[in-house]
């Protein structure tokens, strides 16, 4: 059996795991992407639950199957609030994943993923340019979309990967994914999805939310995740004239994505 | 003249009154549901405001219809513009709503919730779980959804009905209100309900709405709110491929609903 | 060639020039506005970032091509952040907009507007009942909505315009643009736009966009976003049930915008 059938079969097998345990996913993320993430989790059939403030965050997270931590909309109130959540995650033993947007337009946010950083996530989720300076290069991002390719960014993603002990999910045209050993890389999708917001956020939920159904795998919940959101992309690109009708027909997508959907989104070792 | 007809009249009349009236309805609501209750209240012929910070949340209450708290992503920042709201709204003759959103899962929510209550809200508007713990019973939800059915929280919402003096609405896959003497159960809705995010919230504010137009009628206007919800959801199902195309749907079939539409979701008495 | 065609050209230009150069719209906007107004600006073709925190604004601010400040659901911390990024912006010779969401409601937003008017916007945009009670007379909006009609707010638009030194862009049924001497009106849209929330909220942040790219053009940047914004309308109007469909067909609608589309869409001399 070929490494994509080995892949594909993984990723089915983790995506109705995903489905039948629908975890509870922990949401610390921007106000931007809130409403996006809840439906693209409920769409896929995971549990969404958006709880942030210090006051309650540590203690939730002990409930919680994974904690999904998004810097998109950061402020000192918010920053606190995830490191409590982290804290109250880790006690737990419960994995966390770390969205750096656009960590490094300010030094607000330098500060604050460097920071977050140093709590050793179980995955990071960027576009190229957030991960190729998450790496300690220079990328070209000035915002929160990208300039780089994804391809630029494989060998960053990998030295990150190995500094951090982490898996590493670079999202584009193509997506990669890594453990610092083994990089995968992941086809599909559409051109409309960075046509419309949040879309990488609800991904890195997302991803969380495979990472809580499949200990031990991360780097195949990372697959699984990306694989899952390729492929619905590339169905709902069928059904959408433009970015407006793109977003209900992915959740459609989600909803009723089956095997051979995705069977169109190949998986192949990256050298 | 049968309990469904007279009731059928009583949401059909209420809800023309609620579209002459347009009641501007204050919501301090969580970050997930903002946007989503805006647009429900304005598809129903509602106008929301969103004013949340203790600087304003009370003298805004006196300018409003109705007023509806949520307590879904809360801090102690919007705590404080809660009870400033609610004292401004009490203060003025202003009805108000109670949205006890996972109002168990912490230690925070836990003490917000005793504190709310305490204030007496018109109508308290819950899922199953949510209700039963509220009413001191031992509930299954762990989070956002309901582990527990409506017909087992039947009785605890009667009992939360009397102890507060309030409407209680709980929703699920029936809905049932009851003033703690009366119970009313309305059926309809659709299976693709849950898998849209914060439907319940925004159904709460919605109910905010109706009391506002519906003054020493609060058991009525909760079976309108929700006998509308269900006929918008029964209709937007068939238009519908999943939750995705869902939630346009339901805010087209909110906007254009009609008396036969409404037929189509029978309220009985329950036992 | 007439002032309709001179007009129509000079927008069609700049919507050009928008989707080549996709500026960065740094936007400090509401709660129930973030996601449309993000979602607004892709499908458009510049590029959002909700940057709030006054520990990041005023340095993301030197980033942007232009900012967009809308005090829909204001807090201390927030009027912070907008101060922040205003001067950082001001110092870094970039273009704001402001959008006086409800300024008039409470005593804590008639503060913040007094002062945020004391930073000389580039642009202001409001409802007729905004702008009018902004320039000083006495209007008839009770929040959010307006009460009172565009053509009742020209006078008040062009005295607000001159006193503040900006641009003034009223919205409503019809929409008028004005700089104190010269003032346009633009027709189009569609009677579902008032239906759907934050359509307001997103053309500030659009019209922010267009600023960014026509410096020394503000009243034809404004006449533009103006202008765009109605011929998306009308043109979803087409595809649209209700106001639920009618958003994704807006979105759909702006990033496919055709010459012939703005047509539809007369700008005349305001008298």
């Amino acid at each position: 059996m070929s490494l994509q059938n080995t892949q594909l079969n993984d990723s089915w097998t983790l995506y109705q795991r995903l489905r039948e345990q629908t975890p509870l996913v922990q949401c610390i993320t921007n106000y931007v992407a809130m409403n996006m993430t809840a439906n693209v989790l409920l769409a896929a059939g995971a549990s969404p639950a958006m709880v942030h403030c210090a006051e309650e965050s540590g203690e939730f997270a002990a409930l919680a199957s994974a904690l999904s931590i998004n810097m998109g909309t950061p402020s000192p109130q918010w920053a606190e609030g995830m490191h409590a959540a982290i804290a109250g995650a880790q006690a737990a033993g419960v994995p966390w994943v770390l969205d750096p947007v656009a960590h490094a337009a300010t030094g607000f946010r330098r500060q604050l993923v460097t920071a977050l950083l140093a709590r050793r996530p179980t995955a990071i989720r960027g576009n190229a340019s957030e991960i190729i300076a998450l790496a300690g290069a220079s990328g070209q991002g000035r915002g929160m979309d990208s300039g780089d390719s994804v391809e630029s960014a494989a060998e960053a993603a990998r030295q990150l990967a190995r500094a951090q002990g982490c898996v590493v999910l670079v999202t584009g045209e193509v997506d990669l994914a890594t453990d610092g050993q083994r990089s995968q890389r992941i086809e599909g999708g559409s051109a409309l999805m960075p046509q419309v917001t949040a879309m990488g956020c609800a991904l890195s939920a997302l991803l969380a939310g495979f990472i809580g159904v499949a200990p031990g795998q991360t780097l195949a919940a990372a697959v699984a995740a990306a694989q899952v959101f390729a492929a619905a992309g590339l169905k709902a690109e069928q059904h959408a004239q433009g970015p407006g009708s793109f977003l209900p027909a992915f959740l459609d997508a989600l909803h009723l994505l089956q095997l051979s959907d995705l069977q169109r989104c190949p998986v192949s070792e990256q050298p």
